[in-house]
């Protein structure tokens, strides 16, 4: 106790076992769980909290910047903006999960993240129609057919789609209600599927709060990929989360959601002025794009992973 | 492409690789952030991130309740509730940082949580001094002396200290901007202090929220031992941030954010009624309490672990 070179008493291996002890304790805490899948969930959860404290040595200061920021995240987040879904995303914790539960299945078309932008109750429109309901950018004809994995057609299919605006803007991030770029539709019985909509556009993810100031401070962009989400179900189907991209987009290497893969990005053809339309539309002398993504869709029993 | 029998073409081998191929391309995202510490930091938070996702094979929804959870958390957080720190709290993840930055120096006094309640700007009080303000509970008579771990006085240490009431509430889970229960002071010239505060009782921590719901899910109670609550500073010295808690409590063993430490453990002898109290204050015949914890601070330097 009289030690005055300042070396601590304490031993290493005394500290390792307070440290230790503490995460026993707190697994320990969670015995009475009755729900099993819950319990193993906490206990692995604080398992690997606790060794992330312990590796890092977290300090105080950083400990209470994490406090802040999730309570900064709670606060802007509302019915139309998730500072946690976009935490999840920028980590790349949301691509993973997309990852373990949507294992590759023969041929099935693979799913990517969901995102924070989709709504419920997009209007239904008919195979041919539009998605825009006003929102400017480039037409873009889009096509396809949706399938199971032996090539069969899937008639019916309920296929939502929702895509920003040329300015980078989701309907919902304007704040007036409007509704543009989202729609719902079915393939037909031959399981085909068609629709305008605008030729998607890279855009920064909202980053005026805790999440874009953690990008910025880390070097990071905000940038995603061009991209148009789909989510398409069907009976005995595994649901279809993901999107198209664009080839050739220089942002398909820096996608800040990690939701790229190779498979998903298409070819968009530049039509020049007055091409024809496939459904005799007339553009005004606009340029159009068109693009083919052929949806493959896993039975249910893909879950299981057998 | 066309095996009916169910069996995914894929191979565990490969979905191995695509599920560490994302986690390493999250890793190399950072690897233009300029402060090395935030890096490392960042780089060790989606390690662990990822393999918890991975190792538990986080479901969808499972993923979508914890984003629930969070914004749940996020909403009930206000400048009085601050969810997050219990959130911490209850996993341990508090106490294991209090364990990583104030590792055993010599006879120093034990840290332990922090906990959501404190207040800046508590009024100060002379040495014997009453913290109570009012609140209601058995007067409980404290004194001690700070020493630094040479055994030399401290004096003029600023002792901040704050307790629940006998019903188990902080002053600011009124809602009425009551200041009762907490109080700073200083060390006399001879290192010594004294106040009169209440006796510390049981409480539950707030359990009307998400994780209040999360304690209920597992089968954990939301109970913490009975304590006082201490943080001392001084110039040169480790701030110490502590409790002190009461022998014979039966909540020892199931502190519900396991912040007790057998060094934190103190008698409170319970005073007949009119027995003559340290400093003549008349009681009107209740009977009270007295304790005494001294307080040991370590150096500044104990920080740096050497
Ligand atoms: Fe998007
Ligand atoms: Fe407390």
């Amino acid at each position: 106790m009289t030690d005055t070179s300042g070396t601590p008493v304490t031993t290493g291996a005394e500290q390792i076992a307070v440290e230790e002890t503490l995460t026993q304790n707190v697994l320990h805490s969670f015995e009475n769980c009755t729900d099993p899948r819950l319990q193993h969930l906490m206990q692995a959860l604080v398992r690997h909290l606790h060794a992330f404290i312990r590796e890092v040595r977290l300090t105080e200061d950083e400990w209470n910047a994490a406090i802040a920021f999730l309570t900064e995240a709670g606060h802007i987040t509302d019915e139309k903006r998730q500072e946690f879904i976009m935490l999840s995303d920028v980590l790349g914790a949301s691509m993973q999960t997309i990852n373990v539960n949507n294992q590759a299945y023969k041929n099935a078309t693979e799913a990517t993240v969901f995102g924070p932008f989709f709504a419920e109750d997009a209007p239904e429109i008919p195979n041919g129609g539009d998605i825009a309901g006003g929102a400017p950018g480039q037409p873009c004809w889009l096509e396809g057919t949706v399938t199971d994995t032996e090539g069969e057609p899937v008639p019916g299919a309920r296929i939502e789609v929702w895509e920003a605006d040329e300015d980078g803007f989701y309907d919902v991030q304007y704040g007036d209600n409007r509704v543009a770029g989202r729609a719902h539709l079915f393939s037909d019985d031959q399981g085909h599927y068609s629709f305008w909509g605008l030729a998607p556009t890279p855009y920064a993810i909202p980053h005026d709060g805790p999440v874009g100031k953690l990008l910025e401070a880390t070097g990071r962009s905000p940038m995603r990929a061009s991209h148009l989400h789909f989510m398409v179900t069907a009976p005995g189907k595994r649901a279809l989360v993901t999107h198209i991209f664009v080839a050739g987009d220089e942002l398909l290497k820096y996608d800040t959601v990690f939701g790229v893969k190779d498979s998903l990005i298409k070819y968009f053809e530049q039509q020049a002025p007055r091409t024809p339309t496939p459904d005799g539309r007339d553009l005004d002398g606009k340029t159009w794009a068109r693009s083919r993504f052929d949806i493959v869709l896993a039975p249910t029993e893909a879950d299981s992973g057998h």
